[in-house]
């Protein structure tokens, strides 16, 4: 039986994780479903993690879920980061770490795969944020490896996104800068005991004060080890300071847009983009008047034909 | 005047650039154009060069570029990278080292702006790999930092995907495995003159056999050290060799759905998003039913509306 709202809403474990995997399988039930829970959502504070591989991003997960917990709040962890432990990227160490969370009630973790199209991998996460947020889990934690637009899309639904940096990356701060002081809330500087986070400190800054940060934002920068806890307390007060009152408003226009989106992908059926794709690769139809031509299809309230 | 199809194909530089500068702008002009053309594209060798930031893949590009005019080739380069000096990311002297070929008419490069839409971007640069396959370049080479999904998409986008890694990476080669073993037809290990390229040699080994590669299709190891030019024939013999003939169907089933729904996305007015983003945004509505809604309006060959 598929898991309803009451049971979800009432806490059902089982109902939650039945939901969550319709959610990511991308079932009209699970719209169905979050349709009728949407009314109970908007309550949870999502704190995105992202940053490039090897930057603790797990640990600081970690960390800042046992902190939340310490404090008595409800955490939802979302991993879409290949390398994390959640997600089986790990040495063995870190997955034993992991696995207390496994045991707490007041803990969900969720790992999205990200082989495929990850694309939907976006809109699976959004949903499942929502789902988690319905279920009452009041902090959600999606930790995105933040290197890839994609990510940093996925990173961007977060109320609060937050880069991790670590020393010793070189030019690779400046390489991964395009995309990620956009979105970036909250640096954290991970690894804060090692060589070198005076420079990383430093060119922080500079990036910061080169960008045209949006509405006069301006980032902070905290110093973090987060295998010692060492920084998570400041890490979760100045995320929560850094919530801005209409980013919800804009990541609901791209939300939409790209639920849209997902949902006309169902118009193209398989068999007609296979013929299509074979006489567009020997040449015999080009692509732009044929898509044109669905376009056309679809504009007149027909299905996509040949 | 828009540039027509018979400049572009009678070699005009200028016609070409303000083409391409048309297809980056989405503009149907540049459809119309590309549709004109089709007929005079699939000759051109399209290579992506994919791999972490900080692996040298503009050097790597760079010293292909000269090698293929070597060998009396014309060559496209198309920056997707935001640390490629291409693109702007870069230090001065790779700057100017580019700049002899912008001197070169069988050299044509464009670098594309990594803000924004970055499914838009995927989107341009195939469509611009066609022009300067039109266009009568004979060799391609699509530069993208291969750690995010996007960036794998617009690499898989070539006929041959090289992965271009480096020593002293440690763990990131497992992090970065994912999405990338997937897409590389030839891994080109490059800085081979420093500590670690043995190791980094094991570790891509050890992950070919441990993944399922599709269809048995088993991709090559190059050492390079492109900074000296020393490997750049090998690749260039093993990436021909590693053309696989049916590639081209596959990708454009995955093309011509994403034309589609780049189509699609103008079905959604900016000022219809905004409201319902309001009304998400505030409880009053759900953004499932909503969707929905419009899903049912499109059906019925109707503009969307409130």
């Amino acid at each position: 039986m598929f898991p309803t709202a009451e049971r979800i809403l009432a806490g059902d474990r089982r109902a939650l994780a039945r939901a969550a995997t319709s959610v990511e399988n991308r079932t009209p039930e699970a719209r169905a479903l979050l349709a009728e829970l949407f009314g109970n959502t908007g309550r949870a504070l999502t704190l995105g993690i992202t940053g490039p591989p090897g930057a603790g991003k797990s640990t600081l997960t970690d960390q800042l879920a046992r902190h939340l917990r310490a404090e008595g709040h409800t955490v939802g962890i979302i991993a879409v980061d290949p390398s994390s432990p959640y997600t089986g990227g790990a040495i063995l160490g870190d997955r034993i770490r992991m696995q207390s969370h496994y045991s707490d009630p007041g803990v969900f973790i969720r790992s999205m795969a990200t082989r495929g199209n990850l694309g939907g991998i976006a809109e699976a996460t959004a949903d499942l944020a929502l789902l988690l947020d319905a279920a009452g889990f009041d902090t959600i934690l999606i930790e995105t490896v933040g290197v890839g637009q994609d990510e940093v899309e996925i990173a961007s639904l977060a109320d609060v996104t937050l880069v991790v940096l670590v020393p010793g990356m070189g030019d690779d701060v400046q390489a991964i800068k395009a995309g990620i002081m956009e979105i970036a809330d909250l640096f954290v500087l991970n690894k804060a005991d090692q060589p070198g986070i005076e420079k990383l400190e430093r060119e922080v800054q500079f990036l910061l004060q080169l960008s045209d940060t949006p509405e006069g934002r301006q980032p902070g920068i905290v110093r973090t080890v987060a295998s010692e806890g060492t920084g998570i307390g400041e890490v979760l007060v100045r995320a929560r300071e850094a919530v801005r009152p209409h980013s919800r408003e804009a990541a609901w226009r791209c939300r939409l847009r790209k639920m849209l989106l997902e949902r006309l992908r169902e118009k193209l059926p398989a068999d007609i983009l296979e013929r299509a794709a074979h006489l567009v690769a020997t040449r015999e139809r080009d692509p732009y008047t044929l898509v044109s031509a669905w376009v056309e299809q679809i504009d007149r309230g027909k299905p996509i034909s040949d």
